[in-house]
């Protein structure tokens, strides 16, 4: 099952062909990723052009002033956090004027949850891909509170839950993994997958088996007894649910990345969104954003707290579905089972759903496997130029967000499908051109 | 779909109400159990009836000389851990004259896995029920080594592994377990049936769910500085796999015992085999060990490790088999897809494997559920009535060993029926005698 696009499309064709060739390295190279979780440090230590008054966010690029929702109101929070700004009308003016800088994370080799809020102090978790050599980064989960710059609330309560784990948490755990010499994270999303996760929606085992080896190794670096930063870690491990999918979201990031800027590919490299629009991102088409106004939160489907409807939720961005990109999230409906009220469907449906992104991915993942498909492999590599001519759009796993902020459960979404065949008439124009290639690896 | 059998059958009959009625008990108590692990102690301390001199073994009561392979051996290796013999030779003639006495577990409220010898120096783990007062024991695992006396071998090594655990690991985590005031066995196995854990060949989740608890609680316990016999625990849990099946062997055997001994039901409290014979209980039967054949080795189908067949195995008895007893193990293969070739089927044959048990149990667990299946619960309470109605026997997962003792691997074992329709003449016969009730819960 592995390999390039049908036969019967690509015969006949150079130009198929060379694509099928970009295609194959791609996919290769997104297979073939070894991440390995290194460390948390300080953002503006290790993310290349994060200024201290750059602020990053999740979304392709957007206009300060079409920032209206929770985006903004965690990209405000963000400067007040960073203390550049003393109130929030400060903030919004530095902003207007362009004395604040609001940059895409994807351009910083960086990914961010919902809102994707990222400033130099904050801390971030470092993923090297040992296959390419490239880093990528997410910032460290704030923990289990609904409530969170994640997910466009600011006030009080989250900049103190933002600072502990800044200054107490990510220290502790960046200590724990140097000593550790890093820690692989291929194994755990495999062993994850015949666990009930799919690594976007949900990481209860992943997460499990992660706490598991972290503490272990803190026993290890304890025996002179344990600090106060070490049981706050601890703690921490405890409750903060979707710190796997922070570590994730690196590891698939650093894989999209080395496989991203290969000439002719029709593979995607990116998606994302803002509080207004869908992004895509094509490996052939390098650096460009394709773009797509958001459906109507009223069509998405899932499970929501609380008894919320989704006439509730708000739309603030989000870049979670980078682990889409590798075959993860949706794309692995079929390894969730325990997600299948907030997937949108019955047992029956999400085995269906995976078994639709075949039609539509490049190649089954050799390790990443699913049991309940008898050990298929996730459907890996989405290609535009299939989502285009079967219409079928990537099921992906979203958090979903409330309109005044706060995390408010779980959704399917599916992307517009415009930007895929927009993609594919672009390639088509113009697929010998090399797009320009970012910096080398760090 | 809860409630007694079939209504066209039980209806007209008073006796038919009574058992209808008796039943109903027997499966609430079994689903409305709720395990504690309490601690691991000697279990000459802790198990009624435990004396220097005994030794536990699995399965129905058997004539010392009709032992002969790896179930013999371990029953020596006991004796010769305990002290009580200074060499085989001398262990075999105390046993021959009865100086030593080996005894069924099940009578001391204790259940061991395969060999399932356990003498009174050895560390058991404790489980309370906390709904019936009932406490019951297993033995702690000896670790992930394939040779041991769990499986039938006895040698230097086996002893050395054994004393670590009995005089190192295990008292750690008493101490560990005694802080924590006990740990809850039901929200484990509940979230570990979500997790691709089937609570008797799969022991992953749990595993790790447990192994993280654990963990977290020693760091804890550890300010001053973490001690060798707790780096020791820490070792242990990182490599003892089947810790938690004992854990759960022993809840589900204070479960069972809780629904024992109820006049005219016809609800199975135990299954189980020594080398030569399966053994069934049932709650209206009291005591009474109804008995039959095993089938030949070679009918058994799974997964062997290492290139071996199933002509390579033997039965060395085991007990591990309570876990169906409860609804779990091979009863709930549709929650463990990971096992479907150790479970001798592919997935779709796993979730038939499971739906097919509902036609023999009492009940679905209102709190064990099986994501694949929309959540529906676990089937529980084997009425040995609807077995013989419908000649479908309980699907049990059983650990393999080798013929000259070791693990081999994993099975799907079919029990004889013929016990299963001798029970129900037997019911039918003497439906109104209460049976004799054994001794108050510890």
């Amino acid at each position: 099952m592995s390999g390039g696009p049908g036969t019967a499309s690509a015969a006949g064709s150079a130009r198929g062909t060379a694509a099928d060739d970009a295609n194959e390295r791609a996919v290769a190279r997104l297979t073939g990723s070894r991440p390995v979780l290194e460390t948390v440090a300080r953002a503006g230590d290790v993310v290349r052009g994060l200024t201290d008054r750059t602020i990053l966010v999740s979304g392709p690029p957007m206009a300060w002033d079409r920032y209206t929702g929770g985006q903004r109101r965690a990209i405000i929070g963000g400067a007040l956090y960073e203390g550049l700004a003393g109130d929030e009308a400060e903030a919004e003016a530095l902003l207007a004027d362009g004395f604040l800088t609001v940059r895409p994370s994807h351009d910083h080799a960086t990914v961010g949850s919902l809102t994707g809020v990222c400033t130099a102090s904050m801390p971030v978790l470092v993923v090297h891909d040992q296959a390419s050599g490239r880093r990528a980064f997410c910032r460290m989960n704030e923990g289990a509170d609904r409530a969170s710059l994640t997910f466009g609330v600011w006030d009080d309560g989250v900049e103190a839950r933002l600072r502990h784990v800044s200054d107490i948490v990510s220290p502790a755990l960046a200590e724990v993994l140097e000593r550790m010499g890093g820690l692989a994270v291929g194994p755990i999303v495999r062993r994850a997958l015949t666990m009930g996760d799919d690594l976007h929606s949900r990481h209860k085992a992943a997460g499990a088996l992660f706490r598991a080896e972290v503490l272990d190794a803190v026993l290890d670096l304890s025996r002179q007894g344990v600090t106060r930063r070490y049981r706050a870690l601890a703690g921490y491990l405890r409750s903060a649910e979707y710190l796997f999918l922070h570590i994730v979201m690196a590891a698939a990031k650093a894989a999209a990345d080395s496989a991203s800027h290969l000439a002719g590919s029709s593979l995607v490299t990116a998606m994302n969104l803002n509080e207004k629009e869908f992004g895509l991102r094509v490996s052939g088409l390098g650096d460009r954003w394709l773009t797509a106004p958001l459906p109507p939160v009223a069509t998405l489907r899932g499970r929501l707290y609380d008894g919320w409807s989704t006439d509730d939720l708000a739309y603030v961005g989000g870049e979670s579905l980078i682990t889409e990109t590798i075959g993860l999230g949706g794309m692995a409906a079929a390894a969730a089972m325990p997600l299948q009220d907030h997937s949108a469907g019955s047992p029956p449906e999400m085995l269906r759903t995976t078994e639709r992104m075949y039609r539509i991915t490049l190649r089954e993942h050799p390790d990443y496997r699913i049991p309940a498909l008898a050990y298929r492999g996730v459907p890996c590599g989405i290609d535009v130029r299939r989502v285009a001519e079967t219409g079928v759009v990537p099921a992906i796993h979203l958090g979903a967000t409330l309109r005044d902020g706060g995390h408010a459960g779980a959704v399917l979404f599916r992307p517009p499908l415009e930007p895929f065949e927009r993609a594919v008439e672009l390639l088509s124009n113009e697929p010998t051109l090399t797009p320009a290639r970012p910096g080398d690896p760090l």
